[in-house]
């Protein structure tokens, strides 16, 4: 696969405005929701020529095959070809979605993600993976597809609140566990508002581009990019369906990396020192997730749901040490419920 | 792109029974139709290990999004994981819907294509061209993924009506105008019934995988196979929208190899002698479908959405003789309006 081009820069405008000079697209739409239509832009809508605003409702529930054709509707009507281009300007859920309508639309029309959120500009954004949920399921449906360019700008960053820009630093949080141990002693020593995203976001992008560059559709190691999520995903999918108790991706994540952190102790993998670390921090910055034995006992079977499993055996990413995860480790819903039991603080 | 493989096979169920011997699926799904779940399941049935079938009514009109979500929520019940293989047992709907939901299931299950119809044997399974029809446009939504493999067995072709096996011709006498002029010269001398499938079947394919080889995206030279297409395409849409006036795929690319054939004369490239032995055979075969001043009206611009235009502008294929084709070559609306009223007689 070819490595996508990532343009970090402080002026997504001007950048956006370059890189648009060498094209020659012949209709392009721009797909933003409610927040980033009001915060984001405005910031780029001058530097752009001629072109369609599409804008859908904020929000994860959203992500779904009947906001797409509503999406592919607003394409049609304005008769793009396949010579078109769509820029997405938002968060996962609408570079995720955005990508997906327009790697599908006629078979495929060129897109770029301009990813204003955190958690999109360190995850999402890169990889090449897009998609919708269906019936409950993350990502469920999908393709891999590159973008045409990735334009992050730390500028939109200003735009978020302080819960938005946690949720976002959970990846980072993953990415240092995962594959460096130096930035993880760093980033464990500061606090939330005292990181420096200018160095970080950078940093992590690095870090993913490096793994899905040695395997892009996720046949072996990307699978380390799972740690934390396939007990994460499970919370977030199960929170999802309560709208009372809204969970951000990245606090799930978080929940999900102190559990899965605990599974690598209970394997003698991981020496219980460093897990003490991981549950400090992530503590300190998140704060507990109340689930009761009940949700456990719900949340466990989704897991079964997981791209990464195989013939209905769940496998997750476990850690030897802070920097060195392994993949494809099975695990029972019993461990769930035990991993769970412990970030709860009862085991 | 990689080559796919073909099997051109007498005993559709020997062949896959060899193929699935060396793989280890977690699970398989049977796709089938109503037609050919009655004539064709029971052919491959008892070659197949434990799946699970999936039944959907049959017709161009069932190839939509909500088919599709009826396709991926069986999967998703039956706990399909991305190690699954989607078997396609039909027609051109069932195949391109198929493969399209196999290729967005978790981002992209494996999928093999069983073409049952003349039709989908020598075009729609060879290729990698997957999707549905949205809002009345053909194919509008969908992905280029290449098969796991395709078993073509002409052994499927005895349960197709009369009509069916003639609508799969007009493919076949596609790929011979656009690339074999010695065999346009054989099958033009002989009837319907007597063509020889066995021979004509393998050939045909050839002819397909040779040029999608070489341009597996459509971005140049593949655009050859849209011969007929663009005003046939035209045509198609418009008599899905009238369910009372029932026109086959080949009926309406039949009458578009005309269409076009004229505008090949009329620009000074295709000898008109050549284009007397087209119409004299394609109307001995398939008749002529009545196409009113009015319908012409309507048809036309439908030709404004097909996915090889650019910028606004109409493209088709155009002949320079029998076996000699041109791509990207502009029309207007006019054109396709005075073209098909010279395929009604008129001109």
């Amino acid at each position: 696969m070819e490595h996508t081009s990532v343009y970090n820069t402080a002026d997504a405008a001007l950048t956006l405005q370059e890189w648009l000079q060498h094209k020659d697209y012949s209709r392009i739409a721009v797909l933003v929701d409610e927040q980033t239509r009001k915060h984001c832009y405005p910031l780029i809508q001058t530097a752009l020529p001629k072109h369609t605003l599409v804008a859908i409702k904020s929000g994860e529930e959203q992500k779904n095959m009947g906001t797409c054709q509503v999406i592919w509707q607003k394409l049609t009507e304005g008769q793009f070809d396949r010579n078109s281009l769509v820029i997405n300007l938002g968060g996962g859920v609408i570079g995720d979605m955005g990508g997906f309508c327009a790697a599908t639309y006629k078979r495929g029309i060129d897109f770029i993600q301009l990813p204003t959120t955190l958690l999109s500009q360190v995850d999402a954004s890169v990889g090449g993976k897009l998609g919708v949920d269906f019936e409950g399921f993350k990502n469920h449906i999908g393709v891999f597809r590159e973008p045409a360019a990735v334009i992050v700008a730390t500028q939109f960053l200003q735009t978020l609140s302080m819960r938005e820009l946690r949720s976002g630093f959970a990846e980072i949080i993953k990415h240092c566990l995962i594959a460096d141990a130096q930035m993880w002693e760093k980033i464990r020593k500061r606090d939330l508002d005292q990181q420096k995203w200018d160095e970080l976001v950078p940093h992590s992008i690095k870090i993913k581009q490096r793994v899905v560059e040695q395997d892009p559709t996720e046949k072996g190691w990307r699978k380390v990019l799972n740690f934390g999520h396939t007990i994460g995903h499970a919370i977030e999918s199960y929170f999802l369906a309560q709208p009372k108790r809204k969970l951000l991706h990245g606090e799930a994540i978080a929940a999900g990396m102190i559990a899965e952190g605990y599974l690598s102790v209970q394997r003698n993998l991981l020496p219980e020192k460093q897990l003490h670390t991981i549950e400090e921090f992530i503590y300190s910055v998140y704060g507990k997730a109340t689930i009761t034995n009940e949700d456990m006992e719900a949340i466990a079977p989704l897991a079964l749901q997981d791209k990464k499993n195989q013939k209905g055996k769940i496998r997750c990413v476990l850690l030897e040490a802070v920097g060195q995860p392994l993949v494809d480790q099975e695990i029972s819903l019993r461990d769930i419920k035990e991993a769970l039991q412990f970030y709860q603080g009862a085991v």
